[in-house]
């Protein structure tokens, strides 16, 4: 345990994760069973992704909008496998009224405000909405529609970990419909690469884009793609998914279009979606024992500020030079902040600013004011150096450019180094035999769902996807079923996962 | 009933703001009772409210965060006011799962999986969110808290009208702590300033600011501030409303903090919030016969291009303007859109952009082409002009500028010349005669819950607030109340309200 009291990673990395997330003061728990707070610090970077995402979207021509946070029972069971695979855990209302206890203090539930049917509190909004495209459907004139919803969701899991796995938790959810087929699935290819080109280029993740195995795609779709990434502890994250529906939906709610030609068809739909998760994901790829390390784009605070100096006269010229230099970098854009706490020190300062992973931290002090230089340290690698006051803000840019590279070649060597190719099954269930996360392995598999469901059994590693691009020449040449020797058509990505 | 299908406002006020929140398609109904959907057009209104405001917040030194959507009922008996003025009529969690129907088909709740606690969907925050402070404020070093909330909440109305009164609806919730109650009330006071502001600013609607009565502030509040708005039918809309709670919470939940001489002392708090009611008051302040009237600050689409041709060639040359202009504009940060809509006459498109409430119409024919102008369209007075296409830039950004002054100009007119200053109660009754809204009425009042009850019951006009400035010199000076003759300290404002 460090003086932050954080364990480090080394020790127990799901420890040190949930030490991090709590003394980075990223969210915290609450009274209700598996939900959490997200405190301002975490909040604030769930709105820098959030602008982003939204950005890519709407450059892509969707639109938000918001449907009611209660579903009607009976909805679940129009789409048979949906509500097999998925809708059984959630949180159910019955009643509408609470009434003082005729027994005592406090209130008790009403039982006369009983709900004929009962409410779902969504786990996912594909019933209602289909429900609503319904009325807004007639001729292909009506088509596409591009809409997607930020909204909070529910589902009542059992064992749950902060950011990764919640009852509530934040995401968006796309619902589109299109009048064709391919118009559908080129809809759900340009969101999956949305998702990986946010997830390498604003988290600085590096993420293989993939097919889901029949047995691991959403409950409901025709077939699902996913964003897979490689956290520290050599785990598999599933950072984002994209649903094609076929027209399962639009069968279940039917909703029928005209066509060009007058004749009616089904509609074609997608679902997609990123979630809270995304934080914990960024967490568990970046930071350290000293607390976050987070990419550039993505940090609340990018540039912190800590002027010294022992007297009042000294510290007021650290603080207006730093207000100075804050100044010019928040005009181009930067996040800064100048750390003008009076009864915290120097070393404190530093510590709490690695914690809430600040990318680059300036000192200025009382001999820096003299030689008209200041030191600029980088979070990530806490290498300091001390520049010219005039080259501050060039130099500064440039750290933090170079971070964001770092950071990204960095987890994609992790990846690289922890991703292999097998091809005998004594080997490949040697390697998952270790506690905790044990790489990628890329191997052939046979493509049933029982192999599948056999070497999860005898491993705990699964699919994670059936890469749409081979991460190496080779990796989408046919082969040999590693459990059983049958047929396989290219390399699958098994690993253990969150 | 027009063309568009909307009730005129002379016929029937209220048939006409449904119509038209449908066919503009703000939002529609939903299957969930009390409901609605927010479709893109009214979603795309939000979020300009949303940037705007949360700016306003950021400035002001708010940071946002996430509390859990379930709130433990039990949480809700601790403030006595609160429970008996508030939290009654409510959505509540019972169950966690949902089976197999074991007799048919579909799914039913699962018996089992009942919860200890019931949970209730929060109607509002301070329970969860004071309990939760708890635990991060020790001293007065962790003081101010300043943080708001964007979040969905839900109270079970029995009548329901889209956006102004719904079960469950979007808002912004504030809610923050402080060492002193000095510190708490300028809180409120700059939140309601914001309110005002953004009210006036931004909407072009009026607002008075002022003090609820004891028997409409919040309940649990020491004192609710709010701003109140007129609409076109001459009722008053509570836009937004910020409350200093005093200790009432924090001794709820037992949150003290060390002051800097060493004591324990309770923390003070405000709550604060605005929600998509704003979107109702909106349509209802502006709007017309025709459609949406939109303040430019507001309005998704702000100019909209309408080019037209006979031939495919006259159209490639109007288009090819449109975009050109347009980017100019959408370069300067306007919200442009160039219909190009192929099956539809020019004269659908002006409708359609008329009830969808483009501020500004840019129609460019095959002679404007010739004489190297464009038509200029203003949506609420419906004035045409004729520009040079050199000067269309200036003109559109001048034609904006000038409908949000008049736009408000317009509205604080409504207000001015529906305002009365009414001093005995025959008087006073007969005003509020009339069916619908009545206007506003300026009276003095002797300050008793039980003259302001009665004067509801006899008039249904209630006590909007008491104005924190005078509308007009005078308001503010003692005078008798208008019903029993005793001693008032000023005028208060009353009106029939939504």
């Amino acid at each position: 345990m460090s003086d932050l009291g954080i364990t480090p990673r080394s020790i127990n990395y799901a420890d040190w994760y949930n030490d991090l997330v709590l003394k980075a003061k990223l969210a915290d728990y609450s009274p209700v069973r598996g939900c959490m707070v997200i405190r301002p610090h975490g909040y604030a970077i769930w709105e820098l992704m959030q602008r982003a995402l939204d950005d890519m979207f709407k450059a892509t021509g969707h639109v938000n909008a918001c449907f009611p946070l209660l579903i009607p029972k009976s909805f679940f069971s129009r789409e048979a496998a949906h509500v097999e695979g998925f809708a059984k855990e959630c949180a159910i209302v019955t009643h509408y009224r609470l009434m003082n206890d005729p027994n005592g203090e406090g209130v008790v539930v009403d039982p006369e405000a009983k709900l004929e049917e009962e409410l779902i509190i969504r786990p996912t909004s594909e019933t209602i909405i289909w429900n609503t495209y319904k009325d807004w459907i007639q001729s292909y004139r009506d088509l596409p529609i591009l809409i997607n919803q930020w909204a909070n969701v529910m589902r009542w899991e059992r064992r749950t970990r902060l950011f990764l796995r919640t009852a509530e938790f934040l995401w968006q959810e796309g619902h589109t419909a299109h009048a064709t087929n391919e118009e559908a699935e080129q809809e759900a290819l340009t969101i999956l690469e949305i998702y990986r080109s946010f997830c390498e280029e604003w988290m600085c993740v590096p993420a293989i884009a993939g097919l889901k195995t029949e047995n691991e795609k959403f409950a409901g779709a025709h077939h699902s793609y996913c964003i897979e990434a490689m956290v520290q502890d050599l785990r598999a994250i599933q950072a984002g998914t994209s649903h094609h529906l076929g027209q399962n939906f639009a069968k279940a709610f039917d909703v029928k279009f005209q066509n060009a030609n007058g004749e009616l068809e089904y509609v074609y739909a997608t679902s997609w979606g990123v979630s809270t998760r995304l934080i914990g994901t960024l967490v568990m790829a970046h930071s350290d024992d000293k607390g976050l390390v987070l990419p550039p784009k993505l940090a609340p605070i990018q540039v912190v500020f800590v002027p010294m100096g022992r007297d009042e006269q000294t510290r007021e010229k650290t603080f207006a030079l730093s207000d100075k230099i804050a100044a010019e970098l928040s005009e181009a854009g930067l996040r800064c902040k100048v750390d003008k706490r009076e009864k915290e020190s120097p070393g404190f300062k530093f510590n709490d600013w690695e914690l809430q992973g600040a990318c680059v931290r300036v000192e200025i002090g009382p001999r820096d004011l003299e030689a008209g230089t200041c030191v600029l340290a980088v979070r990530d690698t806490g290498e300091k150096q001390t520049v010219q006051i005039a080259h501050a803000c060039t130099q500064i840019r440039t750290l933090l450019e170079e971070t964001g590279q770092r950071l990204f070649k960095k987890a994609l060597e992790l990846r690289e180094s922890n991703t292999q190719r097998i091809d005998d099954w004594d080997s490949f269930e040697k390697q998952f035999q270790g506690e905790g996360g044990c790489g990628f392995v890329l191997a052939h598999w046979d493509g049933t769902t029982e192999t599948e469901q056999t070497i999860a059994e005898k491993t705990k590693a699964t699919i994670r996807c059936i890469p749409l691009k081979p991460l190496e020449a080779g990796d989408n040449q046919p082969g040999r079923c590693v459990l059983t020797g049958k047929p396989s058509e290219q390399r699958v990505v098994f690993a253990k996962a969150y």
